[in-house]
């Protein structure tokens, strides 16, 4: 079984380049025209949609990689699953700047426009979100990855399946939210989901690998 | 001869950031026109060859990645052949983008169009997939590079080689099934050859280094 | 509290990532129009606010990368507050090419366009400047995160506190010469204030981790 | 004086960033415009002169990122000169982006604006260059920075000097053939240069750190 593991070292080199330049590519979609600057001050204002795309997404990306981080703080080998479910959980990631610069601009459209765009943005969101559960999930079932004696590893815990789908639901009720009662309440809970995800940070040391799951 | 190698840290570290951009910056191929919002869901599903070409792309460098990975793990310095192939194969996967971003506009044009952006974007898959191939026969040869020590080193076993040409090979047959019957064969192959680059990594952690020769 | 805190590898790779990139792109707002190329000198002069942000926001990203750079080298560990303090800065240095393209559009626009300009880009520099500033302070505050034994911490020294605030007070001064003033007195303040930056490093080294606090 | 000296660790981690990205952004300037998919193949024939910069410049960064490499194998420690000196190389890198997509776009147009995109990117490869030297020349006269024992260092040998102006005489040579003879000489001496950056690093490695300096 050990000759198909690897050092987590190469891997987490390449998902943090993926990251940095999925989060930095964000301020690209920020543009002013340059008809615009007979007025800037009004341009700039008028592009909020844009800086608010660009927080709840630099955030969200953010709150991945902490998350991603500290999985991989628990992990001494990668095995070719988690090797596929980490490049799965990039391509995903790599993809957010599409869905915000689509959400920057919607919120300037009409109501049918911002619903789509919510529903594209959320639903980039969710993947993400299942995709780093998932690969949670599958490194707490391989022991012989971890630095964790298999003696110390705590008994599956069932009854608390619940808690790993919050992060999960709370991106579904704010897509109904934005879809059914008011577009830019979407919105403004992806960032608190995102801000959520930066904040919860501390927590997870204590519990170990376990508390990475997203509760 | 020892005077002539290095580590291979900065060249991984090198190699990474040029993978993780190459595979970032395919999103930037994936847009929707202002004047698209007014119907954003059509333009959004209209964009299926770009999404088509974000995840073939994104898998195709995942898993040259996944390879690369795999090569340096065997091996604990460059020489300087080495280091200049490394450098074409960057030089190759590094160009990819241009390829995905004309065969995603080109999905939406003319099958005459479609046809030559099919062969542009074999030629520059079949080149990266060449290139590796190179790298790896050609640290094969050398076990001064590696930490295997030269007695392990399995013998030359040329009645092999066919399996070497394999993904090659599929791109060879796709780049013809797409421009003698379908073009749209050969994006789908292109597909499929990348996600079969994806899940045979698992096997080749058993083989050794002459296991990461393409089969 | 050890549980806690970890190890600072990866926060400097990603955030060495986030740097390179925030750098980089600053090169894609200098252009010059397919329609220029008649008089291409004369079009590449013309450019000169472009170059001229390019190499302050280069200076500005390099001169926080060494500030960030000198900060880590007394670090051996992060802990959450840390982590998320050092994701608002990269936040903030992430959205420096936005303010950076509209300052080099502005420079060939009014006084006005020119003045809006000047406060977004002071803003963006000064608000990275204080979040710099608070990582230090509190990372001061921490002696559990650095390789300095507690008793070898030095004792709080408030009356220092002036000199911390210089770096954020040049560019105050700088927007105001700006808005009050004249315009480009700010463009060329911030360039000084780079150097100014770039120039320092070599005494931080000498002061320890509380030399690293803005003078 | 180790008060003022760093490992060279995130130095190269960040240079590598900053290389690796501007080496791949330079495909985001070969584009074909959606009308010119109606003659797809012509479209693609008619952008040579995007390949040839997109090659010229990716062997440029690369044989720089090669003798950066190079250098820094033979040091342990940065100090806040090499520091400055490295940004600088960074900066004059991190722009040839722009002078690419130039003498690009200048090779379909006019003999005049084709001299000029000569000059713009022969200039910007000799500062390169020369910036190289002065790190590679200023690491020579410390020896506290290096691996190498101080007694053996090898005495200065100043009648070899004229070799290290090599490769910058090289590019005087182009940029005064594409002038005065015939601009494309000049684009193809570029290509030759980096060609020759890129072979020579096999002989680098015997000299040792003086092995480093332009011949």
């Amino acid at each position: 079984m050990n000759a198909r593991r690897w050092d987590t070292t190469r891997v987490e080199a390449f998902s943090d380049g993926v990251f940095a330049i999925a989060i930095t590519l964000l301020v690209l979609d920020i543009r002013v025209e340059p008809s615009d600057y007979e007025d800037l001050l009004q341009a700039l204002l008028d592009e909020w949609p844009a800086y608010l795309a660009y927080v709840t997404s630099f955030l969200t990306v953010g709150s991945v990689w902490l998350a991603h981080h500290n999985l991989f703080t628990h992990l001494r080998y990668v095995d070719p699953v988690l090797l596929r479910l980490n490049l799965l959980l990039l391509l995903a990631a790599g993809f957010l700047p599409f869905p915000t610069g689509v959400l920057a601009q919607a919120l300037h459209e009409s109501d049918e426009a911002e619903r789509t765009a919510i529903i594209l943005y959320g639903a980039t969101a969710l993947v993400i979100e299942l995709l780093l559960a998932a690969a949670v999930r599958y490194a707490l079932t391989r022991p012989d990855l971890t630095d964790v004696e298999p003696a110390d590893a705590p008994p599956p815990q069932p009854h608390r399946a619940w808690r790993e789908a919050l992060n999960s639901a709370l991106y579904g009720v704010a897509i109904l939210a934005g879809v059914f009662i008011f577009p830019k309440l979407a919105t403004f809970g992806y960032l608190l989901v995102a801000i959520r995800g930066v904040l919860v940070i501390g927590g997870e040391g204590r519990l170990g690998l376990r508390g990475l799951l997203p509760r």
